[in-house]
């Protein structure tokens, strides 16, 4: 008997759903936005039953804490999942608006109208709350959304969806707008990257490992990022007391986050001055350096940097450290050591930071402040599906609006080309 | 021995010639395209001798007419490439512009600033001109190019690239910003498009051939159309004099190309009225229609069509025909068999044309006017790399700024995460 293709109906069923979600007006999708916040609220007690059943698991097989806090959710988790789609629900709805109009000399006007990709795979691991997140932001661009979550979150995102699922229907809108690829066979994560023509965008949603392994089977395309290796470069111009608050913010404020300093670069002329200052604060904070000669000579207890650690991203209280001779130096470290992803520069030289902020290829540069703000809120996006080290499409932290393409329409009266 | 890699070569100096380019001003972008147009004019005869061997080498492989026509240069179209890069260089510049700016409550000013994405390769056939074309671009998006030319073409390109190259190292600028992939190996192609973290972005213009070459290969984005399988849909309530000119000129104008209708599909309630009409006014100009049953019956020599007729891109005096329910299944049609390139609706009737553009997924979406105009230059973009069918990215024509992405560049004065 052969296998039905479970894969291939779900993909076919959301490119119908799809096509269908234009003629829903907004107020409609952000409605049924509403019903499912009540819906995952009125259903807690059974979501936070299956996800009771997932850390029962957990704890059978040995998952590690970090990953069981990840997977766990509470009365309050849950709640503040709901008011998370609730607050998707109130940002300004994208589809729709005029991006540009232009006018043809033969009378034409063409319009540039922002609308939904159509179909996003969204694929993650144990964080519950991501099926929440993305099917909420997914419809609010327009979408229809396809689920994959881990394994060893099933029965409490098998839960979440289902709440949500029945408040789709219940707005109105076709199931198909929010599916759960069901069970947690492997091969379903590949078939679905190869879904050219029905799935539009895939998004991973994880570690490294995960966005691998979606990229390198993809045939449709990907928004990722692989990885923060961010800077902070201490300049020649830079006030001490505010490289060591960035230094001191941007590596221990929250380090197993992409957004967090890996690599500090000082300039030479201040190397004496500022690294045992910047060295003995990161101490206090538990943090290990890994420095070149110079470090290692000024900074008690730092240990010999290798040429890997430049490229590493330890997500954990541990810093590369490296006395670079000028600016440029800095900006070549950068753009050679780093995944264009956040880099900082400290200085009060107005002629340095725009040099930094121009020549540094990443996708957010910051002058005099931590790189700890790279996010969609506080970029004021309102949420974000990820932050993007990619170029093309979307870059740095993304929006709704990532999340949505444009077509052109041309408004004639008859007209045709000579 | 071992083979030099030479395209790595390549690409490795072209990422540091794109690392270069931000810090070259715009007038000097812009004044370097004017000394590469002002070399290709002084280059004429070097590059029409150049021409001259490639198409006595055609002749004598018995190239096909229309792809000679292509390879051919003579002054007039020598002059119109130096031209074209002129025009190119008087486009506004659009790096550096600051696309939005966020106010962050804690002071810091977010802004999203536009920049070139670095380092561009674009494969193309037979036509000599996108050789200056697709640099000029390339450059005045203030990005660094890879060029790889058709093999037919191959003196007529290098004497193209060879007078562009001069210019650019006289205006100051790496020479490696326009680099021309030397000789014939369609290896080199594979290896060009498998370049990440060099290469940003491939653009392959050709065929279907090269596009689906290009695109298996590819470890880099790409952008790309297929094709065009654009439509007229002819509403209940089109004017019978518009309908007809519409149709006509976007079959008949220049059936060769990616905007020309494929498919004329025609509302039962107008097919009595309308078919035999279109069908005589097709026929004068030599279109052979292949029809559903309907279209055989009302139109003189229409052949029946296959399923495969809705599939298909002619480009050629032929045009497939079908009568349509309504215009639910006019849309219908267009998004199961369409390429999602342009598509046109006739009609009076304002909410058939608000529905049909709403509900078609397609680049470009035209309300009484014809397929025909989609393209940069009759966008107002000035010039244009290709038609994209891609949603991401990029979509419909794209002009200098879809060579683009953004960075954010965050302005602080000592702001931490709390």
């Amino acid at each position: 008997m052969p296998v039905p293709d479970t894969i291939a109906h779900m993909a076919a069923a959301a490119r119908a759903a799809a096509l269908q979600l234009p003629a829903v007006p907004p107020h409609e999708r952000s409605a049924a936005l509403v019903h499912m916040a009540a819906a995952i609220r009125a259903g807690s007690a059974t979501i936070l039953a299956a996800n009771a059943v997932d850390l029962a698991a957990a704890a059978d097989t040995g998952l590690a804490p970090a990953m069981i806090d990840r997977l766990m959710l509470d009365e309050a988790r849950v709640e503040a999942m709901a008011a998370g789609v609730e607050q998707v629900a109130g940002l300004p709805d994208p589809v729709g608006t005029v991006l540009e109009t232009r006018h043809h000399a033969n009378g034409m006007r063409i319009e540039k109208v922002r609308v939904g990709l159509g179909v996003l795979a969204v694929i993650y691991e144990s964080r519950p709350n991501v099926t929440a997140d993305a099917a909420a932001l997914a419809l609010k661009a327009g979408n229809a959304v396809i689920l994959r979550g881990g394994s060893e979150a099933r029965h409490s995102t098998t839960a979440i969806h289902a709440a949500m699922a029945a408040a789709v229907e219940s707005a109105g809108m076709p199931a198909a707008v929010v599916q759960l690829v069901p069970g947690t066979d492997r091969a379903d994560v590949v078939r679905l990257v190869q879904m050219e023509g029905l799935v539009d965008l895939v998004i991973p949603r994880g570690g490294e490992g995960l966005i691998r392994a979606v990229t390198e089977h993809a045939r449709v395309p990907v928004l990722k990022h692989y990885k923060g290796v961010c800077h902070v470069y201490v300049d020649a111009g830079a006030d001490a007391a505010m490289a060591r608050e960035i230094v001191v913010n941007a590596k221990c404020q929250r380090p197993g986050v992409c957004n967090a300093m890996e690599t500090l670069l000082v300039h030479a002329d201040r190397a004496r001055d500022l690294l045992p200052e910047l060295g003995s604060a990161l101490a206090e904070h538990d943090v290990v350096l890994r420095g070149d000669e110079v470090t290692c000579a000024l900074v008690p207890g730092a240990q010999p940097a290798t040429e890997d650690d430049w490229d590493r991203e330890y997500l954990d209280l541990v810093a590369a450290v490296r006395v670079v001779d000028d600016l440029e130096q800095a900006i070549r470290h950068i753009n050679t050591h780093g995944s264009g992803h956040s880099d900082v520069i400290v200085t009060a030289d107005a002629s340095a930071a725009a040099r930094f902020a121009r020549d540094v290829d990443s996708a957010t540069v910051y002058v005099n402040a931590s790189s700890r703000f790279t996010d969609g809120f506080e970029f004021g996006m309102g949420a974000e599906i990820g932050i993007s080290t990619d170029k093309l499409h979307a870059r740095g932290p993304c929006g709704v609006e990532s999340l949505t393409t444009y077509k052109y329409v041309i408004h004639g009266t008859g007209q045709v080309r000579r």
